[in-house]
């Protein structure tokens, strides 16, 4: 069946590029790309080759990002930042980071060579998802100058530091200050994946992002006595998985009592945890995340209250860690209002939502504004190789990115803006 | 402080030596006890020479049992069981199976050298803890004749089979069939440590069991859908987790509403298992125990519906397997009976109880009459280095023990009842 989108062809042709990327892969019959792998390398090759003929001007920093500028009008235009990132979980889908670079490219060349008041830069981050070195944000870490000595000396499993991985690559770890974002920023968008069912949910192909959730991470332990299945009578039971079970339970209450919280315990372990002993221990893992870091944190210490109070009635000791206090970043404010504009110039409802994934958005935003348009993901599903996108809505992140394109080479506004880079 | 019970002298003779046969282990700093181990033959060896003194008649039969017999007034007397077993769990204590060898053998003694109208044949079984090939009772399934061909093949992690090990043991499997009971036992009667809390809080020192509790050990999976922790809103999740916790709640009041039940949940894995990760699938295994078939078969379907109904309302999908049904075993009425009046003569309230764990009792009861004397265990704590007994109770004990032979010694109906053997 033909399609009738505005912009079908294009629209066929990122789906196709983001599938051809996704053969670039550190794995046989799957794709993974982990930091500055070979993978990685031939995803840069290849995404040159797109961005040549309209006369981009390439490199990849010392970070291991793929920037490809595209000049504006004059040669000292600020410029605007489009991308997303290149690397990829283990058994990744073809989407995730992919589709964010690739329509950037996909922007630009429909351009058909117009300059704009401003440069566009395309970024592919080197790393947004932590595989190899248990961290996250490497790239984009670099773009605001976070990619300090500190951080270059994490270790992968293989015993191998960031900076001797960026040496092997070819890289110059001390050049990784060219890396940084300069005051002629005007800003990064990144189109993404949901990776959630909210959109499918509601029927809209795009949401616009106005914060990243905060995130608290904290590790529970109940403390009860091991004894036996059999020979202990219920009322004179320190059951640590009872305890647990009850608490778990107040989790899912409390967070669904709050409008746009989430929470969840995704992690357990039972000692001894055998069929015939009433489990001794449960540790078990508290994720929660709203946009309000006032009211995430009143969560969890509702959450730690209430594991105090199990514990104490039932004759148990708790012990609670913090593994994680993620602040919530706003997106900016002038550029999410012009993405819903451009949303509804494509014929769509501009949804806002908040993303509970973190994304080099978040960490774009320390710097320039930065902003996010979401595309629908059907069935919610990612991190998997069913992951997937609709022609139809790709067609529609084209229009909107052009139309919002359009609207910020009209808006002298925005090109004054100032940043913190 | 000098003791003033009865036998003091017996009893603290008794707990040396289940502390003596303590030192006899495969692993050096802690009790381990398995099938036939050097350790095992140690234990025969100390055991042969506390009972060679009054004239008993001792061997290990072809399932590695200790037995030794001292005859009764007639040569041609039928005999009357004591005993318990031998073997140990990994890093055991003192007192667990060893209490019942030990004190069937300070019974003899006290005995000064009198003959009962039965003899007495004392059992240090070979293995009932199921550590080593995985499968309990090995010693008194021979007893019973249910040490068949099959079971003999069972291997154990090394993959050495029962049969392999009987003979490396210097023993001969193919005598198999001589180690059973025959027609001149009158009974069974085993002491042994409570394990569990009730006596302690009672504040009894010894417990007569009626019965032991029939076992339903059932696997349960609830199968949802893995997803993102942050972009899942609560709305639209299948989390395993949740469900399982539901459920494990109902597990714990369905079984506190029953008298006598016990409700374990003891070992749970969640998958994928990650922090920020929704469970799409939750394992985990239901112990459920009760003197009476009926209410634990009862309890059992009940909390299959109540998993059902939490799957079905959460749009999640159950699975259960039957892991091990395991029918109660009464005790006999008679010896229950008598066990009361001896323990009431000892100077104790005979608390009736059922037992929870399962012991050689059970499986000799399939044969002959059979019945257990519990001991206080303080804290309730077994099968760990400190599992203790009270000399006082130990004390109580064997005057109990001394009055129940004296009792049976004067009751020709006792000594006249058919078994099945």
């Amino acid at each position: 069946m033909q399609r009738t989108g505005k912009h079908s062809n294009l629209a066929d042709e990122a789906i196709a590029r983001c599938q051809r990327l996704a053969c670039f892969s550190e794995d046989e019959g799957g794709t993974r790309r982990t930091f500055l792998s070979p993978a990685i390398r031939a995803c840069h090759r290849e995404i040159s080759r797109w961005m040549e003929p309209f006369g981009a001007q390439i490199r990849v920093d010392a970070a291991g990002n793929f920037r490809g500028f595209y000049p504006g009008e004059q040669s000292r235009s600020p410029w605007l930042i489009l991308g997303s990132h290149l690397d990829t979980v283990p058994n990744a889908g073809a989407y995730d980071g992919a589709l964010g670079v690739v329509l950037a490219i996909t922007l630009l060349e429909a351009l058909e060579g117009r300059k704009l008041p401003f440069g566009i830069e395309v970024v592919g981050f080197s790393e947004e998802e932590g595989v190899r070195f248990g961290a996250p944000f490497i790239g984009s870490r670099a773009l605001v100058g976070r990619l300090d000595e500190e951080f270059l000396n994490h270790q992968d499993e293989e015993g191998i530091s960031v900076r001797r991985a960026i040496q092997e690559f070819g890289l110059d770890p001390e050049e990784i200050s060219r890396a940084c974002l300069d005051a002629d920023t005007l800003g990064y968008i990144e189109f993404h994946i949901e990776q959630g069912p909210v959109l499918e949910e509601l029927g809209h192909p795009l949401g616009v992002v106005e914060a990243i959730a905060g995130q608290s991470r904290v590790e529970f332990t109940f403390v009860g006595r091991a004894n036996h299945a059999g020979t202990t009578p219920m009322h004179l039971r320190y059951d640590a998985m009872a305890a647990a079970a009850e608490w778990i339970g107040a989790v899912e209450r409390a967070t669904k009592a709050v409008p746009g919280a989430v929470g969840t315990v995704g992690k357990i372990e039972a000692k001894p945890g055998a069929t015939n002993v009433i489990a001794g221990m449960v540790q078990l893992t508290l994720d929660v995340r709203h946009r309000s870091d006032e009211i995430r944190t009143e969560i969890v210490s509702d959450l730690i209250r209430k594991a105090e109070k199990i514990s104490e009635r039932r004759g148990l000791t708790l012990q609670h860690t913090l593994l994680l206090c993620q602040q919530a970043v706003p997106m900016d404010g002038f550029l999410i209002k012009e993405i819903e504009l451009a949303i509804r110039k494509a014929g769509c409802v501009p949804h806002r939502m908040v993303s509970g994934a973190g994304h080099d958005a978040m960490i774009l935003a320390e710097k320039v504004p930065a902003a996010m348009v979401f595309v629908r993901t059907p069935g919610g599903i990612s991190h998997d190789p069913a992951e997937s996108v609709i022609a139809e809505d790709v067609d529609k992140a084209i229009e909107c990115g052009l139309h919002l394109l359009d609207q910020l080479a009209a808006s002298p506004v925005f090109q004054k803006r100032k940043n913190r880079a």
